[in-house]
């Protein structure tokens, strides 16, 4: 699909269909987040893919209609790796995988996690140098939201100094 | 251009030729910023676009090969609107500008810029309360930059458990 078309089509995805995802479309929404730009090209950033059904439960908290998907993913930054820029390049190849995944028709909702960090690394095995910052589910949507609004342009873009308006 | 072309070319573009940026290619770059993703859709993002060619002087520091593009973009975020996640979703808004670019034809380079914060928030008029995150230039590249080794993708995903092979 055409990036802007992808980026128009995502949205935030609350209900799935119980259809697995196989194996190979889940590659290629990593195949994607590997392509992502990082500070000094450090990567900084692992995933791990949830399909079992005790495990998603927990994994999700009290968001139980996540683990209604057949897959969560969770993504993990890592310090040592990048100490000043791991979280923000988690969140870039975090934003691949929700991208790719709308490319190939494939639901996602961003989930922020860092207040659960701790509670995550222990459910799966997460070394305690890494920091979890956010789940995704994955799956066949189940649902059609409407577009949120958005801000105008003019609210978030100023030109030459912050407050100018467009020349 | 398909979304996962888009995400194969993109390159991060230090050199630039002069030509300006047409004024309908730099409002299609924030189209794809204000379509990104953020937690309860608070969109805690501002864009600053720099053409000035003393500005820009100023505002790309010692990395002066970035003046050379007749566009700089400053990224800001506003932890009034998401104390959290503001530079989460500064990041997902930034990244979407850069493959928004790409997908024109057009080149960018993330330049992580959180420690000149107080420098370019003086430059550009910014109020304290916002965080100066990144800048990028954008311009026609003057480069064909090889791709960057990237970690296998068994290096950046795990099943079921960190460190879990694939099934």
């Amino acid at each position: 699909m055409e990036f802007i078309d992808v980026a128009k089509k995502r949205r935030s995805i609350r209900k799935y269909k119980a259809d697995p995802v196989p194996g190979e479309s889940i590659v290629k929404v990593f195949e994607a987040a590997r392509l992502a730009p990082s500070a000094a090209n450090r990567q900084p950033w692992h995933f791990i893919v949830v399909q079992n059904e005790e495990t998603k439960a927990k994994l999700v908290g009290n968001q139980s209609w996540a683990a209604n998907a057949p897959v969560v993913i969770v993504g993990v930054a890592d310090p040592e790796a990048s100490p000043n820029w791991h979280y923000n390049d988690l969140a870039i190849a975090f934003e691949h995988v929700v991208l790719a995944a709308t490319n190939i028709g494939l639901g996602t909702c961003w989930m922020g996690q860092m207040f659960r960090d701790a509670e995550i690394k222990k459910l799966l095995g997460i070394p305690d140098r890494l920091k979890v910052v956010a789940i995704t589910p994955l799956g066949l949507q189940d649902e059609e939201p409407a577009p949120k609004a958005r801000k105008n342009l003019n609210e978030i873009v100023s030109w030459e100094r912050y407050g100018g308006k467009s020349p």
